[in-house]
């Protein structure tokens, strides 16, 4: 699944990526996590009537007033609503969908201004016609995310005053907005009392799922060794402490999970992490146990999350050199170490990039559990080729698929909902089934199936496209290209230093040259257990990125979208191995991670290269080599036809 | 040719690149240019002995020492010597080549530091061993560019005082120094009489050549059209004024030409352009003659370089928002900006992009000139291929080259000294011949030539690699890879919007699929009778640069070195160009500009996919037709079958 992008100000709207998934999800505790199936299955589908209750497009008259009204009775004279709670995650929880409860958007990026005689909705070119759908646009301008300097300059005056929730703005969020308000001469202002808060009636309440431990033979690492090395980065950085304010950097250094979020076990909360590696990490006691308590041992301790203002402030007035990253560290905490005479020292969050170089029993993992999804993928396709056009719809695609996974050893949630889209819903890129997009199956059409789950012992992410039918030359033509395309980028042998911005080109150019590209990046990094999402590694035709490293896992998923007709992704997770092909220094490779076949039907071999055929021979050859043994004889059979060689 | 990097501090080791071209070069008045060719090849065979008189190891000695005793009795303690002018130049004019005076140090980037107790000189990692040879090691640590900052940390002392002539340094170049100075708790002092002039006796004048008019019939669009454009985006800038510091900014901006320094046609000079486009000119009166002043017209005003200071003080004590480019301009301009209260715009100088893209007279200009320029590679390549291993040296190609490009229309001048590399010496990738490395060529030797010129109507640049008697597999198997290589590049078609970075991968895959790589960039861009190296497009694997649009000039040049057996690299000059390919925005694509066959002999064509073989006959047959009637019988019947069909 492609990775959305947060950021409504910097996102290129040609470049934008992520699927349209459910914003509102309901959170499942951790420890009600036995049988999971059906409850998963029950929370994806209730998801549009649990949205109810939060987002209408009705009550945006009365709830846009509200906020008027309590603008007026405070200072700012407008106020900011942005599509983010205070940890920057992919994931907001239901109780920080301000944004959704006051418009009525359901989109997964954007953000409001509310001024007395004016609201704005801005949105990313995803979103353009969905906003017009869903919020009151008697209420709302709805303007492109690109437009927010422009409509400032027209709509504020010099002199008046656009409010802020500091703890939903990082410093470079702020940073873009700043510029635009005092272009016009007006002023941010630090509103510590978010507004929505004020007036949301029936806001749900914070997440509090239990914290439970990740067990060392799925982390491979102690979290005292990993608490000493990144506090020795902490350190090397000329900082006494650095204040971890993502939950999936928490997550990892500790060895902890949670439930907080729909699909990603993340326990919400900050942490300081000293430059010995002591660490105090501020969550509700509520979610913590004994078990718990004795897992953090001595040199960890917990601390309620009021408390951290108070050790910011001292840590401040100590004049403590305190390192932030300004990409994800809320505005509030900024504010407290700046009142308070701190050295503040910007550097990106150290568990970032070492969370994303899996160790070997994480590697060792992650090939276990991409054997199990592979093992459920294959079934769902031999189950699915066995299926005339009429006996399933795509609820039914995403029931089975999520039945069959939750078969497998470790399973405890899917990874995000499955996509499913049939026909011409394949074609929207971030595409989830409602009731009334649903459909069943004909002749000629294509299914994009993108789904993925959380093991205990890694997380998994894989898209497959299949002919209902017989497909048409002109699918078969993209297909194969996409195809190209995916082992293009697949089969690179490429020297340490490169970025996966560099290699991008090499998953679209089969594309380009028939003038045909997709809208979203190649690939995005994958956690152990944690995010289907996460960085500082891509594959992107978006500069920046960071070389890539053996240990690396990391998506390829090119596609190619024909509006109203069909969409093609073919997604494997792929992890960065040694190459010994280097003759002038080290070379690096990928090896794929996901093992399911890619459907034959699709491919037009006459257009494939000798190199191309002999790696999807080779791949297929091992997707039937690992699966084989665990199959029922008509699984088998069917298996065996869909790896057989091409070109044979 | 490869482009060179002058920035010591900034640039990786592995990835820099550029030719060991030679540093001291005689200035050629443009006047003078009649039967040009004999000057050239004298100038250039001079070379080395005009460089004895600046370059000398054992003069080092004596040389510090009256640095040393120019430093006690002024202020600071030690002295920057950086490998700059003050125009930031790729070619530095004699007068200006303190750093190679000082030290005997004939490398194209390097930096000294002089101190009353210690020397050093710092130089990437292309120089590691020249820099040995050249410089008297009793006298000079040698150290790595990258250095910089370890070596001021282990030998600065806090309270020390460093000097730099601040017309050599640029705001971004300094700011690098400055954070390394100020970590040690020293400073950086400016000393605006420069401390090797004041010591530097016999120091050349600086260069005087007559500034002359590029007629409209090549530079395509007068300079009021121009002036009228960029004083426009200066506007768009916020700024009122910008200092134009490049040469060749100005070169272009005004339609003049000068021979101030080597190989590209500079009037070296400063300008303040106007929002409005008026421009003040501050060039020696000496170089300026009654027909330029009628060319400038009203709205440029020719001022005395001496009156530039009093100008921009002028423009500090108003006020004004004044542009300058950080990557380029003095510091010396800057601090009297700072100094008289001046608003200043940080930007990249406009002209730069404006220049990049060509207009359609300098396409058909360029056009031309690689039409003619071709012409002279294809009498070259019959020439050699008629000769016998001992017939000819490096000088001799060199030779040969220059005589037959200077019969062409327009010919003006080389754009750099040929690089004839024969065996081993073409696996030095800055490689100039030398009395003692000239040599011959043996059966089996690869022969790698990298030439260009300078016509009126265009810049060209070109590398051929040829088979002296029969190759072994490896220099075929490595040639071919080299030409897929090539045109993977040259072949590709990309939506709008795609920088060189992304398509560099292109350019270096068939290598790297075997573990070989090139320590240089693949592409640089080219002007219309100016820089062979200019951007700010390029192709290349730093991260960086700007989406290539139509119009643009860039290298494609991907190469093979062998260290001490043989050097491959193939280089045309391509032109961006609109593709009729997008089916879903609007896409690009190259065309050739060089029109020379590559050496079939090296190329095993079983190793080629179709459309390489395809790609490959039809550039053929296109240089072929351009040629074929320009040509005795024997050249005729040599290039027929020098470009016959590959696979037939």
């Amino acid at each position: 699944v492609m990775a959305r992008i947060r950021a409504v100000a910097s996102a290129p709207e040609s470049l934008v990526d992520g699927p349209d998934v459910a914003l509102v999800l309901p959170e499942l505790d951790a420890s009600t996590l036995e049988a999971v199936a059906p409850a998963i299955r029950d929370a994806i589908r209730d998801q549009a009537s649990l949205n109810e209750t939060i987002i209408s497009t009705e009550a945006g008259q009365e709830r846009v007033a509200l906020l008027r009204a309590a603008l007026k009775s405070n200072d700012p004279d407008g106020f900011i609503v942005p599509m983010a709670d205070e940890y920057q995650n992919e994931y907001v929880p239901r109780h920080a969908q301000r944004l959704a409860w006051l418009s009525g958007f359901g989109g997964s990026a954007g953000m409001v201004i509310v001024m007395a005689d004016k609201a704005v909705i801005f949105v990313d070119g995803r979103y353009t016609l969905q906003v017009r759908d869903q919020v009151d646009v008697d209420l709302f301008e709805t303007k492109g995310h690109d437009q927010v300097g422009k409509w400032l300059q027209d709509n504020l005056q010099s002199g008046q005053r656009l409010g802020y929730d500091p703890r939903l703005h990082t410093t470079n969020g702020l940073a873009a907005l700043q510029g635009a308000v005092e272009k016009v001469g007006g002023l941010l202002a630090s509103v510590t009392d978010n507004l929505v808060d004020k007036i949301w009636q029936d806001q749900p309440p914070a997440p509090l799922s239990r914290i439970v431990l990740q067990p060392l033979e799925f982390a491979g690492m102690d979290h005292a060794a990993k608490r000493v090395k990144m506090g020795a980065s902490v350190k090397d950085a000329g900082a006494q402490v650095a204040v971890l304010t993502g939950p999936d950097s928490i997550a990892w250094l500790l060895n902890i999970r949670g439930a907080d979020v729909a699909h990603t076990p993340l326990p919400l909360s900050y942490a300081l992490l000293g430059m010995n590696g002591a660490v105090e990490l501020f969550a509700d006691p509520r979610k913590c146990d004994d078990a718990l308590i004795d897992h953090l041992g001595d040199e960890v301790r917990l601390s309620a999350p009021a408390d951290l203002d108070k050790r910011l402030t001292k840590l401040g007035l100590e004049g403590a050199s305190v390192q932030i990253d300004p990409a994800r560290c809320p505005m509030s905490i900024i504010d407290i170490l700046r009142e308070t005479g701190a050295n503040i020292i910007e550097k990106t969050d150290p568990c970032q990039a070492a969370k994303a170089v899996k160790n070997d029993t994480e590697l060792a993992g992650a090939g276990a559990a991409h054997r199990r999804d592979g093992l459920a993928m294959v079934r769902f396709m031999a189950w699915f080729a066995s299926l005339g056009p009429g006996d399933v719809d795509e609820f039914g695609i995403a029931d089975k698929l999520l039945e069959l996974r939750s078969m497998g050893d470790h399973f405890k949630d899917l990874s995000f909902p499955t996509i499913a889209g049939s026909g011409p819903n394949g074609a929207i890129v971030h595409y989830g089934a409602s009731l009334e997009s649903n459909r069943t199956f004909n002749d000629g059409d294509l299914l994009l199936v993108d789904s993925g789950a959380q093991y205990l012992d890694g997380t998994t992410d894989v898209t497959r496209t299949f002919a209902v039918g017989t497909p048409r030359a002109e699918q078969i033509d993209r297909f194969t290209r996409v195809m190209q395309c995916h082992i293009g980028l697949a089969s690179v042998h490429f020297p340490v230093g490169t970025t996966g911005h560099q290699l991008d080109v090499l998953a679209r150019r089969p594309l380009w040259e028939a003038g045909f590209n997709f809208a979203h990046g190649t690939g995005h990094g994958v956690g152990s257990y944690l995010g289907v999402h996460e960085g500082p590694h891509n594959i992107s035709p978006r500069a920046g990125g960071v070389p890539l490293e053996p240990g690396m896992i990391v998506s390829n998923e090119p596609g190619y979208y024909k509006t109203g007709e069909y969409g093609i992704r073919c997604e494997n997770l792929i992890v960065v191995v040694p190459s010994d092909r280097g003759n002038d220094g080290d070379y690096l490779m990928f090896e794929p991670l996901t093992l399911a076949p890619f459907d034959c039907r699709l491919i037009d071999p006459s257009l494939f290269s000798a190199a191309e055929i002999t790696w999807l021979n080779a791949y297929h050859q091992r997707v039937f080599d690992t699966h084989a043994g665990d199959l029922t004889d008509d699984e088998r059979a069917w298996l065996q036809s869909a790896t057989a060689p091409l070109g044979d």
